[in-house]
């Protein structure tokens, strides 16, 4: 790799962050830009972009090597399709596992304690009963389709709280100690209908479209809690809004929608056994997501000017 | 023990505990009876009594020679002061822990991710901001008041994602494992200040009373969370508020409270830091928890009727 790139930073490093990075290659030019007022000018002259810029920001760049984003999904340099030929395009993954998990965990327990209903009572000022039916994830076996960065920090969590755990991933890796069964995705069919709790978290690629489509919402059980944290298409929207209407399901914690932002008139915000938040989970503003993300930034650009194996590298074939 | 004992049992066994039970001794006399629906008549006959009845329904039994209770606390027969003389009352700690646990895990999180406030944008169907400020268990300091049964699952469950746990008890026992640091409750002044969480699980006693008063509950970081499943009394509620209100403290989830039912006109109910729940945390609907009282409940007629220590027995003079 040429010595004397023009590395441009949009990450809020601390000090110490930048002197490593520095350190990675002493001949290089560093630019530390807030992400919001970065000239295109900046953007075109720069070799290595370290953080995130829109897809338009780069498309037409002839300088561009690699852009290291810090969100974990491409989806828009995948629509946009015109990413420079040639360059790299590195993702997040890795980052928001302890951000999205600790998120999980919570809308899982709230949906099974009802704990979003008891607040309904709060904003009455009603101390109401505390008898209603309630279940736990110690016991759940939970089915975790998309065993990667984040399914695996939830795996984890859910494990120590006393879960099974399957998960499903593309490829057929052996399973970590916390997995009780990790099968891959064609086996889906047989899984579904053995949960107590699915949590998705799958990139947005015509192989994971509807993944959960009307058919396959009919074979899980009734009580079944479903967390999407990944991309709302994985999931039929209307299908599911039917399945929760008509109980057919436990409940949903809806963290993505299809559409997104969901409109103000879906049913979806009305239905009791629902939670939405708006794409909240992997919020940067844990120092410890932000501390992470850094990291796989400097990994990266070590591996990157040492001509070393990057991780997180987009393909674009397979859309993530 | 006597071996003709009449043995009352309320809890709704299946036929496979009730045949362990009636194992233990087959000299005694078994009534198994809805404890909606039990006689007086049937309650002053027993010698054992298997689950809760009030106060007022034993004080005056002659054949009462034990009663284990299914609730953890027996404030009630503190209260009263007139549990039967040299009757035994034991109560249902190691049931709750799984339960309480779950629920001390989810309070947090919402409280830490603002997850109670995207709820209130739900109710009004508006997608709001993902961007507000969040924080996690993962590096949180928690302060366990109470490490106990309850205080115990929780610091297991709270260790595996990734906190720093220091537990507080009466006793001057060793640590577990997933206990970073263990103190006996007059080092409370010099622990609190540390705290990004404080939970409290502890009875209600003369001793624990106010335990977090108003010039305690000015030593606190100022973003901590606290959080009681234990007993009202132990927060000086009006200290409480006055500290929510004006944001010295971060945020509190009061599973009990004082007084309790929380009056409807209280300001507590208003804040938008806080969640309160009607009591719920212990709730038996959960299957295993119920199962585990069953089991202590069991446990103990073994010991009774064999003349061994018997656990969970309430000391009158410490009052729990």
């Amino acid at each position: 790799m040429p010595k004397a790139d023009k590395v441009l930073v949009l990450f809020n490093m601390n000090e110490e962050q930048k002197k490593r990075l520095e350190a990675i290659n002493k001949d290089a030019n560093y630019s530390y830009e807030d992400p919001d007022a970065v000239t295109q000018e900046k953007i075109n002259e720069s070799d290595v972009i370290l953080g995130s810029v829109a897809p338009a920001a780069v498309a037409g760049s002839r300088n561009l090597k690699w852009l290291q984003l810090w969100s974990a999904g491409s989806d828009r340099f995948q629509q946009l399709g015109n990413f420079p030929e040639g360059a790299i395009l590195t993702n997040g993954t890795g980052g928001y596992g302890l951000t999205i998990s600790e998120h999980t965990i919570a809308v899982i327990i709230m949906l099974k304690r009802k704990l979003h209903l008891h607040y309904l009572d709060q904003l009455e000022c009603k101390w109401g009963s505390g008898d209603g039916e309630v279940s736990s994830i110690y016991g759940s076996k939970i089915l975790i389709i998309g065993l990667v960065d984040l399914g695996t920090e939830f795996a984890k969590k859910a494990k120590a709280m006393g879960a099974y755990i399957i998960g499903v991933r593309r490829s057929n890796k052996p399973a970590q100690e916390f997995v009780d069964e990790v099968h891959t995705v064609d086996k889906l069919d047989e899984l579904l209908p053995r949960a107590d709790v699915i949590t998705l978290s799958v990139p947005d690629t015509d192989a994971t479209k509807h993944l959960l489509d009307k058919k396959r919402l009919g074979m899980l059980k009734e009580n079944v809690i479903i967390v999407n944290v990944g991309r709302g298409g994985a999931i039929d929207t209307e299908a599911l809004t039917e399945a929760l209407e008509e109980k057919r399901i436990g409940g949903a914690a809806l963290d993505v929608t299809d559409p997104e932002p969901l409109p103000s008139d879906h049913k979806l915000w009305t239905l009791p056994n629902v939670l939405i938040t708006p794409h909240s989970s992997g919020n940067h503003s844990l120092p410890e997501t932000y501390r992470r993300l850094i990291e796989i930034a400097i990994e990266n650009y070590e591996a990157y000017t040492n001509d070393k194996p990057m991780r997180n590298i987009v393909d674009f074939k397979r859309q993530y």
